[in-house]
């Protein structure tokens, strides 16, 4: 039986498997969702699946209010939060969640990865976000979807913007990372791993490493991100 | 000449390789055993013999008080540990030791591994415990059995329960790692080493950082373990 | 269509993918550029490009000035760089720049990497030098070819020689390194990144560890490159 | 044409190559040898050679005084510390030196490796000794020949045994291993840095972890090495 979802199921598969290839997660941890805004439903990692028996059609499709369109096992645990964030911020198309190691051990930390060098404002111009763990309130309501929340209410106080800024850590938990596509989902969820381990050794050579000065901040990010860019094709 | 243990031989076999597969061991370093509980019996890593060199056929079969049923090998120095805990411990059907980088230097610290995130949380509830040196004379008596009642004792004295904590570190020595089956026990052998290397890093990042609050403990644990989890297939 | 520099763009890709394959650069990060001094032009990565899209047709033959002389994709954004230094370096042939985890981390923390050891000093007989950030309005005017100027200055304030010394951090940013050919510079690029790490690390065990004395210096460098070498064939 | 050493180069062959599989070196660092002791002659790596370049033809046999018996490149710039090593030591059969970062890191620390767990005590009973670097005089000597003499002195010194102990730091250089054949040698290298690493991760996470208990120490050595040993086959 043929299904309209073919491909997007394809495309999620794709961005879990690299997940998994990029080192960044063990086991069947972490999820990737790709987003069909035009159809309103994404694909997401099936809940508990191993990367290694990973199959394309195993890939659930999902509404916007977590109702299963398509598939027949149980979508990631994650998905409300995938499915909030999808709602509220209408330009992003993709979502990575991970376990990744130095990413994590910063969240556990509870502290912003702050910007030390120009890796890092290639991709964003400020210290990389750890919102604070949630209210036991809301943890014991619906956590899933309050973690959405979270997320948000940490770009609203911190005056953010999610198009500039594609990743945050959930102090004690991990980091989820997103983008217009599934792939760049991933592509951030990597580049913030990279980030996270060049920033704690760089603190442990020099615990009172300054932080890249707004020239440089500027300068890198503009080249890559500003109306007069000139890196890539 | 075929053998009614042909089966447990291969899951015992393939667990090993996994072990040396997730980098959790070098050279001819730990060992896997996997429990045929109807017929007291288990299968085990020959001692000494590298991974490289393993075969399905090398794999030493004992029974609960280590006389060898089947096999031409010696069985792993380990042997009496394993046989120990399947006596002591009827829900298990596999137990795994590997000489993991993170897991030994805890283990060789002493320091059990602080709760600090979630990905601890959705395996257990409490620090991952280090059991004390044994004391010399169980040392200089049946080593290998004592490293067994050690586990027990240390379970017992900390109030845990061996099905919902599924690892240990013996202090100045190593991991143990146990579940249902071998498979399980190497997957829990790898969940140890990936907490323990987060939470190194953790540490190291903010020595000062703050254990897991209940509300967030008990919600990734119950999420995956309680009677209404919602994780997995 | 025939060119004449196919065998210039062959070793410019293979030397970019040798980056990647040494674990210096993830994503599109990082560059390497082969020169062919007699045509006075160089071979470089396209701008953006991963290394797992990257194809040898898709290098970009550009002249001392910037000018593509051939190729339909943008050169690196790091070009001006490249050609800063060929223009005024006359004995290099190759240069590369990566994003190598513990190069970068010793830039961002902006210290020189010092001689700690005989792997060391099989390369160079001094600290490698982190140059210190660029002044401001360097780095709004001509970026990248201030970038070169940067490191020629920083060679000529500590009297250093370019074929003696064949790498540098560039302070909040990351590694450079050279050779008389591309393969050399990426060569250099993983010489720089290990003697990183172990500086690191050696840091870590004794934070009063000695810097190598001159004569351990003396002998390893000059088996090496002293005009009575008896390292290599 | 045949040759009576061909087994012996290709023995030094995979020895030199497992060295590389293992992740001890990169590039043309480090080296293996392997010895005929019946012949007095070794076989050991041509120097500067890639090991990716590497072939059994390459490898270069040599007598005790270091003349070139059999092949066309010359020998490793170690070539003298291997020959007086196996002149001295006669029940030794095969040496490796390797670049292995935390072996490095350990010399160039100038620190022993305390022993801190079984790990360590599976394979020696003793910290793993770091010799003092070298006197003046003596570098700018014959100096690969008087590194084996400066291992020789620091046995002697410490009154430790080299069938017992089979490797050794050189301050601010690195690690030598030996054993009964070349395959021993590389193995012990990899044993090396796996304590390394290990050592240096309880340190950082203990600063006041306990040396390993004697009781402890004789157990895990004596039940692979003593005489009533029953690990292994």
């Amino acid at each position: 039986m043929t299904s309209k979802y073919t491909s997007l199921k394809r495309e999620c598969y794709e961005a879990n498997m690299q997940l998994n290839a990029l080192g960044l997660v063990v086991h069947t941890f972490g999820n990737v969702s790709a987003l069909d805004r035009k159809n309103a439903v994404f694909a997401i990692k099936p809940s508990g699946v191993a990367y290694s028996d990973l199959k394309p059609k195993d890939i659930v499709i999902v509404d916007y209010d977590n109702t299963i369109i398509e598939g027949k096992m149980r979508p990631s645990s994650d998905t409300k939060t995938h499915s909030y964030l999808y709602k509220n911020w209408e330009t992003i198309g993709g979502i990575a969640h991970t376990h990744a190691t130095y990413s994590v051990a910063w969240a556990q930390a509870q502290k912003d990865i702050p910007i030390l060098g120009t890796t890092h404002a290639d991709h964003l111009t400020v210290d990389i976000p750890c919102a604070p763990p949630m209210k036991d309130v809301l943890i014991k309501g619906n956590y899933e979807h309050n973690t959405g929340a979270q997320i948000l209410e940490c770009f609203k106080n911190r005056q953010l913007s999610h198009t500039e800024v594609e990743m945050i850590l959930i102090g004690s938990h991990g980091p989820f990372a997103w983008g217009k596509d599934a792939t760049k989902a991933v592509y951030n969820s990597k580049v913030l791993e990279v980030i996270a381990q060049m920033a704690f050794i760089t603190l442990q050579i020099n615990p009172d490493a300054q932080k890249l000065k707004d020239s440089l901040i500027k300068k890198h990010y503009e080249r890559k991100h500003g109306k007069n860019a000139y890196y890539g094709q």
